[in-house]
């Protein structure tokens, strides 16, 4: 969020509407509070009747309803906050160039390019390719991770005005090479070895099921940029790999709640990992077990984690790219 | 489309992007074929890198994932057709500002302003307010429909730039009063008669049954705009209400297939008219009747327009309003 208003202060201001654009905005939660942040930073630059237009996009397969219904709704909505802005939304994957060139002022993508533009083989010997000892999977996740940021960078760098910034916020590889989500990841692959081994899931089932998500090292994010420091009229303004503060651990280091410890992380899981494991099912996401599966992997989860409260490191990215002036 | 075609040809290009505004596209496959006739009138007006956006709006309930697959996928799709054309949806009740002011070139909207922009009361004696002699509801349907056209002009007003169209296709009133869509209403009216007798829905859920859309008249549409002639910095460029032409009816003279003239009217009736009947349910959209109902209307309505084939008055307003320049 600081990371935004600091943006927001430096981005140019021209005539006409400042865009805003948001790259995976999923049901625009995470997007909702720095984004409004922005918007307050670049009100004190103009008159408070200049326009700002923020373009919401994600894959047309996202519920775009809930997204609007939180923009209307939440409290935290600049909508709410600002007569003079207006939301839009795109249905089209980012991967490719989405809005006009020179358009965009401030760009900004929170958790989204840790999901790769296109389905990927599983991981056999677990649900995360972090904690894959199968190199030939392994080579194929990275590959596909450098792909789709030079793309997608690539494209930004179209979109966003001269003197335009994007903020990236993305999960990483950190300098150990630890992906972080252990202890989760660890108890959701174990919780499905379980219920292979009670006969909910099939062998064959269980193989299929992985979270086909990618983290990236400081030095990937560099390497299109390498070696002039040049990429499609973009520069690294900013790049860190961070922990990420693990607010579960904290709440259970002051209340001491391990049954809670192991319920907020199992519910973290269903909200944002869970999905993709069900596609693994025979019948996909219409199967009869759906339901059941999702049940049980919580309950274990939850089980598994609070039996042992530890804490997790969560790597995260931040970068600011800035485009070329004139 | 002609008339979008005509109306591309005379708004006036400035520079930056042009952008056309799709007010209640739903899964725009209403829209797509004329907003694409229109791009290709603008492009042989300017340069073919010359930015289109086109935006498209509707409720936040709306099915944006259907809207945004035609958008990638649908043959007569703008985007495929034309590399300088982007597009957006806006998910946000219309009768309200959505855009900011001045910045819409070219306005349409297509079969969507007979769906009120609140929920009325029941129509007691039939499914229709057309058909109502109800005069206490007849006089709050009309109320609403005046109400929305004056709130709808008015806030398109100040969205289009100076010299911009807003193109209007909607359901009429014609001259002898009649809103049309008669043998399709009937039969519908009278198989929610027949699914009450038959005990499968309560007489007080068949009373709550509703379509509740709305027809206008000529004079409606020009009332707002009485007695100078201008609202909001509009004028009427075009107005008349013309009969659709009645395809099903058209196909019947052709092949005498009763049955399908009869299946092709009740498909149209379960695709476009039956989902707010299926709030009446005392369960409502969750009801388990609601598969049923929907298959009983469909076959019921299909059965009875079977039994006597007739053509349909399909009365359509369309206008043309203007935004005066400078």
């Amino acid at each position: 969020m600081e990371l935004f208003e600091t943006v927001a202060a430096e981005v140019p201001i021209r005539a006409g509407p400042v865009v805003i654009a948001d790259y995976g905005a999923s049901n625009v939660q995470d997007a909702l509070r720095p984004i409004g942040a922005g918007i307050a930073v670049l009100r004190k630059r103009f008159r408070s009747d200049h326009v700002v237009m923020v373009v919401h996009a994600d894959s047309p397969e996202n519920d775009f309803t809930a997204l609007f219904r939180t923009l209307d709704h939440h409290p935290d909505s600049y909508l709410r906050a600002d007569d003079a802005t207006f939301a839009s939304a795109i249905g089209r994957s980012y991967y490719t160039q989405i809005l006009p060139s020179n358009t965009i002022t401030l760009g900004c993508t929170f958790s989204a390019l840790q999901w790769p533009s296109r389905v990927l083989v599983p991981v056999p010997d677990h649900i995360h390719v972090a904690y894959s000892r199968d190199e030939a999977v392994r080579a194929a996740y990275a590959k596909q991770a450098a792909f789709d940021w030079h793309e997608f960078a690539a494209f930004r760098g179209r979109e966003l005005v001269p003197g335009g910034r994007l903020v990236v916020v993305t999960p990483a590889i950190d300098e150990d090479g630890e992906f972080g989500y252990r202890p989760l990841l660890s108890s959701i692959w174990e919780t499905l070895t379980e219920l292979t081994a009670d006969g909910l899931l099939s062998s064959g089932e269980a193989d299929r099921m992985t979270i086909p998500t990618v983290g990236r090292r400081a030095g990937d994010f560099a390497a299109p940029f390498a070696p002039s420091g040049r990429f499609e009229q973009l520069t690294i303004e900013h790049l860190s790999v961070v922990n990420a503060p693990d607010r579960i651990w904290e709440r259970f280091q002051a209340d001491r709640d391990s049954a809670a410890f192991g319920a907020q992380w199992a519910a973290f899981g269903r909200s944002r990992l869970f999905a993709p494991l069900t596609a693994g099912l025979v019948g996909g996401r219409e199967d009869p077990r759906r339901g059941q599966l999702l049940d049980r992997l919580q309950a274990g989860v939850a089980a598994r984690l609070a039996a042992a409260p530890e804490p997790t490191r969560i790597p995260m990215a931040q970068l600011v790219l800035a485009k070329r002036t004139g």
